[in-house]
Order: structure tokens, then C-alpha cells, then sequence
């Protein structure tokens, strides 16, 4: 695997780490208006899903349907948000963001201007999101154990 | 399939139609300020990627990579961004954007501000968009026909 110095995926694990496979790993970004904000990160440096053969791309997008899987039963979010953007850090990152109608930026998306204060419902200290992340861990782990 | 008579994804194609499959379409978005935004439809009225069976996932994506590719092969950006967010029409729809570095928005998400004038590259009638439009059909049938 090609490691890029300069490319700050490639240097950190770019969050809290929750769970690490041999491909990609799992983070909790550190975004304390979007409480359960998950990054999806691929270990090598590559930007686009394109640049990944088939079996790849499949096996990443698994980990964002299980983590999409495990917000929706544990977050129950109203919606959720998935993204591939890397315009800034161009390695494979995917943004998986349970979203409320009452957060802040709802229904405009996490990028744009915020739509009202909107306190969020869970501090970066929630029991829940404690359990969201053990919860995503060991589902993760079950996912690749096959 | 249950189309739902308020969601504008149900009763309207959602921008100009390049393809149509039998569970989804893949449109060109109405959005100057970014040539060759596509978006890719499911057909029926879903929320959530984890709403469809693991099939259905990937037949969705397969044509997320393939509208990936096409605008890779033939439009060169500096960047693709997919997103499939949802919070206004939560009927399932990817968002496939090239994406250029003196775009108005470049690096910012399209969502988010400008972030200057960035004249577009191409204009809807540019012949390169046109060539991009039939290409994508041609090979989104070559992909359904396998």
C-alpha cells in the first residue's frame, strides 16, 4: 500500500477510531453538531471508486451499509446522508450521517449554512452513542467474520 | 411499485432523461453552475439504501460507477463527488458530480457556498454534453445487457 506523506487519511486515522479492517477502517468524526457522524475510510490512497476493482468497491460500500444499518436501529435518525466527496483530502472517505429534523442544518445538508441553532441530541458523552459505537464495532466485526 | 403522489421523484423524471431502466433512471440535473451533474433514480419510492435487498443495492451502485466512469473517461474533471441524501425528496437518488478545481464552489461541496464567479466549462449546449449524454446511455445499456 502506497502511503502519500502528505495526505492526512494516510498519516491518521482522521477520528475516533471504532473499528479497523485489513481494507478500511471506521472513525466517529469529530463533529459535535452531527452527533453519530461516521467516516468509512479506505486504507489505501486511492480517490475515486473507480480507481478500486469490483470486489473492492463492494466490500467498502458493505461497511457503509452496515453502519448506515446500525444508525437506523440504534440512532433511528430521520434520514440518513451519504457522501464521497474528498475535494480537499481526495482518499476514499465515505460521510455517513444520521440526520434529524430538528438538527441544525435539516433538511439543507451538513455542508450548507445552518437552517436554526438546533442543539444536538446527543453530546460526544451520550450513553447512546457509547453503545452506537460498540454496537458498530462488533457488527463490523461480524460483517467481515463472514 | 407504490408511487407516492406528492413526491416529485414519483410523478416526474427529476431532469432530462438519459436512461431509463427497469428499477431506476439516470437523469442529467437542471444545475448550470455544474455541467454533467447526472443523478441516478431508483424507480420505486424508497428512503434508504438499506431499505432495498442487498441485490438491489448493487445494481443501483453498478450504475453509480458506471455514470463514475463515463464522466471520468469523457469530461476529465478533477474530481467526482456522490452523494445520496434525500432530506427534501426522500425518494433514493445519487447525486454523480464532476467536479473541477475552478469550479464556483471547488473544493467547498456544491451544498455549500461559492466560493467565487468559476465561469462553467461547459454550457447545456456544448457538444462535449452531448457526447457525454449518448455515451452514458450507450453504456449503461451495454452494462444492463451484460
Amino acid at each position: 500500500m502506497t502511503a502519500h506523506p502528505q495526505c492526512p487519511l494516510c498519516t491518521d486515522d482522521g477520528g475516533e477510531l471504532v473499528w479497523r479492517g485489513k481494507s478500511a477502517r471506521v472513525v466517529l468524526a469529530d463533529e459535535p453538531q452531527f452527533p453519530g457522524f461516521t467516516r468509512v475510510i479506505w486504507a489505501a490512497h486511492r480517490a475515486e471508486m473507480t480507481d478500486l476493482v469490483p470486489a473492492e468497491r463492494a466490500g467498502l460500500m458493505a461497511l457503509v451499509w452496515c453502519v448506515e444499518q446500525v444508525q437506523r436501529d440504534l440512532l433511528c435518525p430521520d434520514k440518513i446522508n451519504l457522501a464521497s466527496l474528498g475535494n480537499v483530502v481526495p482518499h476514499l472517505h465515505w460521510h455517513v450521517i444520521p440526520r434529524w429534523r430538528d438538527d441544525s442544518h435539516f433538511p439543507a445538508p451538513v455542508w450548507a449554512g445552518a437552517e436554526r441553532d438546533g442543539a444536538a441530541r446527543l453530546t460526544k458523552s451520550s450513553p447512546l452513542l457509547a453503545v452506537y459505537r460498540d454496537a458498530l464495532a462488533a457488527r463490523l466485526d461480524a460483517l467481515v467474520a463472514g
